[in-house]
């Protein structure tokens, strides 16, 4: 039946309609392997995101991921509309970012504008999202090598430095059409941390003096500003938008980028930033899950089960020492696994380092490439001179690196006090620890909005997070 | 004969073919009080400016004045193209900033976009070109007031202080497709005169050195490569693109500001520089306008003729006095005039700091009134302190101040070593005394854009000037 076909108007899918819309999309029964038979696809809701509907389709001969966004907030329900729309740019960008980084990014199959439709390449066990990997506790040793290449090809090819002018100025003018998403972030991550506001929320009682100092703090507010503006008014490449850690989907060798629905041309710090900030999350809520009434046994067992873990060391005594099973992949056999949270936290503040560090080897590299390219930003027939190239590269990277820090600790002000959670804390049942946790975050994600300028690398970064 | 009426293909306009579209188009026909017949029309092709061809028509019963863009850069012929939408685009910024300012921007009567030819009001006789009006010595008692309130309404009321995001970023797309004006922008005032390049000229060959030095200078192509990404990026406001003294027209009580044709949104100090930037090369100039070979004389009786004058002080002595003859307005009678170059100079350094602060002052008066209107990027809820909401404008004035002044630099160098000269200078016939002038001011325009950052006021700068 064509009822749900492409070009037949809007429909909410149900697994009926899904079944008979891919029966009738060419391309999905051939990512299928044409198995779409009665009783031969398999379906399953997984959609754990705040947004949109995710359903896993199997078939005996293949197998795909199909997302639809529906006209509102789903965590929130339809008494929060938000276009649909969001599902053609966040397939413009996945289609981009896969161009310019295959490795990185699942394969688009088909999308479908009228349904707000899109299908992708399955990302299958053992890939889980790399939040619950850092839950569990699991290291990921290509993760920032991973992701600095993610982010340096994305964010380098859709900036002027690759672009022409006259590119860059389509794609920014397209990109413009996703502007609710835009103000999505303008609200709950520029805005409403910063004022009273119903949506936010924090670990009270115990934070509730600490949500009202971010309300009451000049100094962050007027730093807020700065980046909000930057936000607004800076189209500097086309960025993900939306770049946490659970919007990334890994295993110890592939590492994944997801759900870039907030995409737009904005400054490239926000995406670097969203990243770092979400590391750095994960590294304060490590003491909440090392304590004994709460450890990570349960979590990790329910959210990593089948992936494949590193385990770099194996330490007894001690009092944050804490041991939890895994089943690895594709078998029955049973591991167990003894890591210090100490050690795997120095783990996270390598990551981050490693990140950065990387980025900025591998974005300079694409531009040391390119001087001579495309991009109208600094042409080569005036840097020509390596000592002015240089110093050139030097202040953007500078300022880029300022402007990550600044979105960072924006991004984790806002999982503190502000409407959307994570999940690195949430898990954390014992409260007043939580809050603990959540209290020290916020503490640094206060002085690094206000004192980034007064920090040029990474390590002295993860130096004054080792400190604390 | 319909042959050139709307809607019927593009075709250049000449006079025969003017006359018939005007009498095809009820809008023109109307703003002519319908005396449209053989006989009855005046046409004269005006255009003086570097880009397209403006005819003034007169009837008997009104007048209009009629511009049309054709697909070439007019100064340079054919081989240089240049889409003729940009008429499209001057057309939506007149009417935007004429609705927002309407006592300083012509009121466009008629827009016909497969014809880029637009219809708008004709300022009359003694309206002049400020530029001329600079050259010649005349002093514009309201020029700092009307555009300090031309400059603070266009750009408050177009950007985020005003504009709710959603707005903003469907004006920012449409005006992307201006790409082509702002690509020329970008090339002849970012990276021409930073490097070898055909179009270059400069008044050889006293500025030799000179021209070289700016391509060999690293502090000021590190600086100019900050302002392009800015102007690349930054969508800010709704800019008018070309905002110097020849793109106003004024009589002693009258400023109009014309041709818009490189709208776009894009930083706002780099209108509120090119202003700036172009006064201070008028007071540059002045010495060049005051020797005994090459006084005003000449100049300020063809280009002045009819513009009331204001005469302020009469002086005799001197070896600067120079005198001059200017016929007013609608009479023969014909006044003996002397002014001192010292004085004029005083005059343009005075409406200098004029406009900033009279901008300054009006700017933060239309954000303090709308303070808690549709603007989003200083939401009401967050800064609701007063001082807070105070500090956050001094930063913001501070930046724009310093933006202002590097973009204004940006202009004057490439006015003196760019494709593009002024006619401050240009009318200077002595070529050393020329070189003088403009090596004076190129290099008080070096100093400005590498340390702008230090200077805190707009007297600051004019004290400078005076200092020289
Ligand atoms: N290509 C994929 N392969 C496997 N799982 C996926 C894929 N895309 C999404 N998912 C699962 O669906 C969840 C929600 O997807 P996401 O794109 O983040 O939706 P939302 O926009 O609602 O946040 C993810 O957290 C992940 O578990
Ligand atoms: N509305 C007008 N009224 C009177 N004269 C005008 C008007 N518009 C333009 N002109 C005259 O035509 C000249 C060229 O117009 P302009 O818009 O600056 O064209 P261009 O884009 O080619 O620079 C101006 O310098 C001015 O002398
Ligand atoms: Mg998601
Ligand atoms: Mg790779
Ligand atoms: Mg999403
Ligand atoms: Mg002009
Ligand atoms: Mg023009």
């Amino acid at each position: 039946m064509a009822a749900a076909a492409a070009g037949e108007g809007f429909r909410p899918l149900d697994e009926g309609i899904l079944v008979e819309y891919i029966r009738a999309t060419p391309a999905l029964r051939e990512v299928l392997g044409g198995r779409v038979g009665d009783g031969e696809l398999t379906i399953k809701e997984v959609g754990d995101g705040n947004l949109n509907f995710v359903y896993i389709v199997l078939s005996p001969a293949g197998s795909v991921v199909i997302k639809q966004a529906l006209p509102y907030v789903r965590c929130v329900g339809e008494s929060w509309p938000m276009t649909k729309e969001r599902a053609y740019f966040e397939t413009l960008a996945l289609r981009e970012h896969g161009n310019l980084c295959p490795d990185h990014v699942p394969e688009v199959y088909h999308f479908d504008r009228t349904m707000s439709l899109m299908g992708m390449r399955y990302l299958k066990p053992p890939h889980i999202i790399l939040r619950k990997g850092l839950i569990a506790g699991i290291e990921y040793p290509l993760l920032a090598e991973h992701m600095s290449e993610y982010i340096a090809k994305t964010l380098f090819f859709t900036s002027l430095l690759y672009h022409s002018t006259l590119e860059h100025r389509r794609a920014v003018a397209e990109f413009c059409g996703n502007v609710e998403l835009c103000r999505l972030t303008e609200q709950v991550i520029f805005s409403d941390p910063y004022r009273v506001s119903q949506h936010n929320r924090w670990t009270s009682p115990f934070l509730d003096k600490d949500a009202e100092a971010i309300r009451e703090d000049d100094e962050l507010k007027l730093e807020i500003a700065g980046l909000k503006s930057m936000f607004c008014e800076r189209a500097q490449a086309l960025i993900h938008g939306d770049l946490h850690t659970g919007s990334i989907m890994v295993t110890s060798d592939s590492t994944q980028v997801i759900d870039p629905e907030f995409a737009f041309y904005g400054p490239m710090g926000y995406d670097i930033g969203a990243l770092i900030g979400n590391l750095i999350l994960a590294f304060f809520a490590q003491d909440g899950h090392a304590n004994g009434e709460n450890n990570r046994e349960g979590g990790s067992h329910q959210v990593a089960r089948g992936a494949p873990v590193v385990v770099t060391t194996m330490e007894t005594g001690g009092s944050d020492r804490w041991c939890r099973w895994l089943s690895t992949s594709g078998t029955d056999e049973v591991h167990l696994n003894l890591l210090v949270v100490q050690q795997y936290k120095k783990w996270i503040l390598k990551t981050i380092e490693d990140t950065w560090n990387l980025f900025h080897k591998k974005f300079l590299s694409l531009w040391n490439e390119h001087k001579d390219g495309p991009g109208e930003a600094y042409l080569f027939s005036i840097y020509d001179k390596s000592e002015l190239f240089q110093r050139a590269q030097q202040i953007y990277m500078k300022d880029l690196f300022h402007d990550s820090l600044g979105f960072g600790a924006a991004k984790m002000i806002r999982r503190i006090v502000g409407i959307a959670h994570v999940e690195d804390f949430e898990s954390i049942q014992d409260h007043p620890k939580r809050a603990d946790c959540e209290r020290q975050a916020l503490g640094f994600a206060k002085m690094l909005l206000k004192q980034r300028r007064q920090f040029t690398t990474i390590n002295e970064i993860t130096a004054a997070l080792e400190s604390i």
